[in-house]
């Protein structure tokens, strides 16, 4: 990579173009980058570094409630996605279709998978036989092609990577439950492990999934302003279980249509880690989820201190192998550019160990959320460091929320709510009365949608008016510009 | 799943039908499913838990050796596929081509990546800039299209999943070091993890990778006698460089193209597994690899039995939990199906608890490989469990070396020869004066394969002639049947 590439000074300001520091800090700080097919992208080694640490943290949340992993094909025959007849409008636009295979001309095309529920429900037909067999708790991490027209890395590009978890009950209540218990599962993950508060919540009737009987999402606030949907988890009731014959002979004899569910997140995550934490200098990443938690930049100006520094950061390294990430720089490049680099790409702590931290036997930790330093003593160091890390991470968080704290409005005026979403923007709770063509009229005219009915309602029920229709409210709702 | 299609009785012995034992003990231990896609496979639990150990002890071997992971796009141009001329030559027939995606024809088709080459060098193109961005080394674990005409679970379906590595370096000697590196990995892995002996050495010209220099890989015997390719790393020397345009400033200030490398290896491993442990019972998993290393059978005739055995059940997992990986079968079936059901699904050791283990607080332990069983003192299990889970590896791996020594044939005779392939099959060792030509004509006559030309050489060079051609050896080689 040419050093041009990768000046510091080059990234604009937040305030003044956000989604332009938000390429320019994908890129420079190498997480990814376009491929040469249209709206496709390559993840970095340092970008899939935080794909593999959110596999890490949320694959052991799936398993601890009973989920197992598998894997289904990519290829869906044309006739499986025409089954649900919700599932083929909504997806039918997105589709990539193979019609050629081994030189020759299909009979039937093949799509690339958008989701998978079609030809899961095939297998879970064939598998399904009795109530003992039930529940099935699948998952699959995997890619997916959805043909975007607008793209952006890591938040919407034609080719993604996710996963997406399957699971076939005996009711609609017990698949209720497993959709609300993967929704909280996404949301442990979001706040404890990615620092990035949600808020928790329905979908309306026209934001759900298509096909699905309810839609449930997590919805965090970026620094612009805007949300993203982080993770969603649908109870598809007995839809696909009807499309696909997925029935089961249950403890009174009678045969019964499954209750399915399904729910996913994806590498979009990424691109809400970034936009969540990060600032002017750069990127600012969880410790949780850092490829490195720590990198270390050695300060030497002669021969004899760089043995001296060298031995340090050797003895260092031994003592926090296996308890820490750590990074060593020992590039050619000078301190000051090394801090610079390092910032941009966001490793929670910096340690300098020159000559000075070799006679004092101590290190400089620099915090990158608020450059907080600190002399610590090199025997200090393993159990100072986790200690500080956790933190980092717990600021992470708070900084956060206090954000979506001051960005969410409450309103009960249209003209009010107009003027928010398009100065201020942040979350717009209003009272609501679930109508679903003020919603579409709310959109065309603000851009605004609705991103959740929040769980957290007022006790004893909603009063007044909803703020759109002046109809009776049924709910509270949060609106905002969204990603 | 009903419980006829679970009847151990019901499989074939190896010797009556391999390949029928084969599918059946894939079948009935629900590691793997034909999906509704001709050609492909649906990776059931209990089958991709054994690919996810796969994939941690082999992850972990790559980034000891300074491997990051990355992720490339699924669909690759076909000018980027056609750019390099034996490349294309050797996949073409393979190819699966999307030429729809939302809605419209596209201008290009783009094929599902039979392999990464292309795409990965075209990327690499644009990161090396000078000689200190060398070298790269990337890996990425993904799904790849092949289109197959004949397909077995496991071992050859037209969509798999595998790890691709790609590297590039400055000089060819470079890229030779660091594809005959991982090489070693593959031969590490499939020993020490997959219990699986192999011979390690170098494909002939006919054999090799579509646009490599030289192809190196790891070949083993299953337990019919034919040979499974299980990795292959390639020194693609500078062709694919010279195709894509990847050069670098070298110190001395001249433009140069880099030599690069790729290797792989796939849920084939899962196959090759099956065929090299598993007998006329069913599946025998490598504990290493095996998704329960211990499974406990609860024995009990009335309640008061079972609260004493469910009492010890508990304090025993409690004791193994995160040392040992094991699974508890609490169904309503009987002791007896139980084991068959175990055996069949190849957990390594089986632990029954039953009154008189109560009141002995001591457990029966029964190994999967050799049947033996002990009574083990509760107390003793914590350290008992993983030396008797070493011991299980290590047994597996010794009984698969011998029976590849056993079934290891010399001869200078091609008469013998055919008649040991026809009739012993095994891996046939023979002089060979390296002639593509001969070996084309031995396939045609016997099907049997150049499998490698061994590192293993007689000190001092061969002497004497090649056993087809007659003429001067150069080298020692091994053929066989194969997958």
């Amino acid at each position: 990579m040419a050093d041009e590439d990768r000046y510091v000074e080059d990234i604009i300001d937040q305030d003044d173009n956000f989604s332009q520091w938000y390429n320019q800090v994908v890129r420079k700080a190498e997480l990814a980058d376009y491929a040469p097919v249209r709206g496709c992208m390559i993840i970095r080694p340092y970008g899939y570094a935080i794909w593999e640490n959110i596999q890490r943290f949320m694959d052991a949340r799936f398993k601890e409630t009973g989920v197992l992993n598998a894997y289904f094909p990519l290829l869906i025959p044309r006739s499986f996605i025409e089954k649900e007849a919700e599932h083929i409008e909504g997806f039918a636009p997105e589709l990539a279709w193979v019609t050629r295979g081994g030189n020759e001309e299909l009979e039937e095309p093949l799509a690339i998978r958008p989701t998978s529920e079609t030809i899961i429900g095939h297998s879970f037909a064939k598998w399904v036989k009795s109530y003992r067999d039930l529940p099935i708790l699948l998952n699959q991490w995997n890619n997916v092609v959805r043909w975007e027209k607008r793209t952006t890395l890591f938040l919407r590009t034609s080719e993604f990577l996710w996963q997406e978890g399957h699971t076939a009950h005996r009711t609609i209540e017990e698949a209720e439950e497993r959709t609300l218990m993967m929704l909280e599962v996404y949301r442990a993950f979001a706040e404890e492990d990615a620092a990035m508060p949600v808020i928790v919540g329905r979908k309306s009737e026209n934001e759900k999934f298509a096909g699905a009987l309810r839609t449930y999402a997590i919805e965090a606030l970026m620094g612009d302003g805007k949300a993203l949907q982080a993770g969603t988890s649908h109870n598809l009731g007995t839809n696909f279980a009807k499309s696909f014959a997925i029935q089961y002979l249950d403890a009174d004899g009678q045969r019964k249509y499954c209750a399915t569910t399904s729910w996913g997140a994806s590498t979009r995550l990424i691109g809400g880690v970034i936009m969540v934490h990060g600032d002017n200098a750069g990127l600012i990443l969880p410790p949780r989820l850092a490829p490195y938690q720590v990198v270390i930049v050695p300060i030497w100006r002669n021969d004899a201190e760089k043995t001296a520094v060298g031995a340090l950061v050797e003895r260092v390294e031994k003592m926090l192998k296996g308890k820490v990430r750590v990074k060593i720089d020992l590039s050619e490049n000078t301190p000051g550019w090394k801090f610079n680099e390092w910032e941009l790409r966001g490793v929670p702590v910096r340690m300098e160990i020159g000559p000075r931290d070799v006679k004092n036997n101590s290190v400089m930790l620099v915090r990158r959320d608020n450059r907080g330093r600190e002399s610590v003593p090199v025997e200090a160091l393993e159990t100072h460091l986790p200690t500080l890390l956790e933190e980092v991470q717990q600021a992470l968080f708070q900084r956060a929320k206090a954000f979506q704290d001051q960005n969410t409005h409450i309103t009960g005026s249209y003209e009010e709510f107009k003027q928010i979403i398009a100065e201020k923007r942040g979350f717009v709770r209003v009272k609501w009365a679930e109508d679903s063509a003020a919603e579409l009229a709310i959109k065309a005219e603000t851009k605004a949608t609705l991103r959740v009915i929040p769980f957290d309602q007022p006790e004893g029920g909603v009063k007044g008016k909803c703020f759109y229709t002046g109809k009776p409210a049924t709910c509270e709702a949060i609106f905002a510009r969204a990603y």
